[in-house]
């Protein structure tokens, strides 16, 4: 499976096709063309056929897709086929609302460990998960092991955890505090925005004014 | 200025740019290379360049861009120099996390209205902002005149509360509910699903593998 120079924006179209197809799914329906699945999710349908052409040919011509079979091989293509092991760090507002996010248990992302510093909220459970202390980063990150480390702590403090996290051997994180980090090449950093998302609506919303 | 066919991902980038612009210029810094900004939000130069050319010619070959200058004109192009009414329905905890972002009222994105429909939390006051029932919503949004609205209710609500925004006047919906709304062409829709980052997380990691 090819999966070089993918463009990002193909990888979170799939994203959304993958979780369009299990709607489909659950409705029973056995076969989908690519024009049903660019009107599901709003893009062309000649989008659909080159996102899923950079993996291969999926489609018979003239009958479409099998939904179960092109469903799996997204799940796949996206890494989505195994479990994931997620660390968490930082309990604001934010780490809430991604610690009880049902979307990421469906989807394979299960949370092990959280933590804070906030003593108001070591020893707090959510969703089955005891809080427990920054300080002990490196104690249970090398036990757990997770693959993922998510980073919603104040801007001040990312960057010392990133650290602590990649000591401990996270290979991928994903950074909601709005500063740059730095990481070593081997570790996959994403940097999510939240205003960004209201930026493009308004650029939207811009063009048609 | 031209906003036709532009991708989603260069505006996506913008924003970053526009971002990472705020920082050089707090430190004084007056012009910038495409490569200094590539490397400081993590991309090609020759992606920095191709963004920035879809707007026109901005900076000088050899010398670079004025900081000052293409920050103003990034803003603009984003829509970013207006300030924005932002309508947030649901104070779950991603309606928290969203209602106290600082990075919204930063950007301009001013919350001038929140609706919820559990008793306990309609008059509690949010960042000076007053937690109203979600019943009044058509009383309240034609006064208060927001561009965006932003829904951040259970999937089962969503579409009845992107109904009441639209038919309030509502432009542009930003959309964190994980279902697929049906809104009128007119209206400009972003639907953000929080796990698509982690998913294009875990297709990067497993390409290394």
């Amino acid at each position: 499976m090819k999966t070089l120079k993918i463009p990002e924006a193909t990888i979170m179209r799939l994203s959304v096709y993958s979780r369009y197809l299990t709607e489909v799914d659950r409705k029973g329906i056995i076969t989908i063309s690519s024009g049903d699945i660019a009107e599901g999710v709003g893009v062309s349908p000649a989008q659909v056929r080159k996102d899923l052409a950079y993996f291969g040919e999926f489609g018979i011509r003239g009958v479409g897709y099998n939904v179960k079979d092109l469903h799996k091989d997204i799940l796949k293509i996206l890494g989505l086929s195994a479990e994931w092991s997620v660390s968490l760090v930082g309990l604001g507002n934010l780490g809430l609302a991604l610690s009880t996010y049902k979307g990421f248990k469906e989807r394979g992302f299960i949370i092990t460990s959280i933590f804070d510093k906030d003593p108001k909220k070591i020893g707090m459970v959510v969703d089955g998960v005891e809080v427990m202390p920054v300080e002990m980063i490196e104690e249970v990150v090398p036990k757990t092991k997770p693959q993922i480390g998510v980073i919603t702590v104040p801007g001040a403090f990312a960057q010392e955890v990133a650290d602590m996290l990649v000591k401990c051997g996270v290979s991928a994180i994903l950074n909601f505090a709005p500063i740059v980090l730095n990481v070593p090449p081997e570790v996959e950093l994403r940097n999510v925005d939240l205003s960004v998302n209201l930026e493009v609506l308004t650029f939207n919303v811009g063009g048609r004014i």
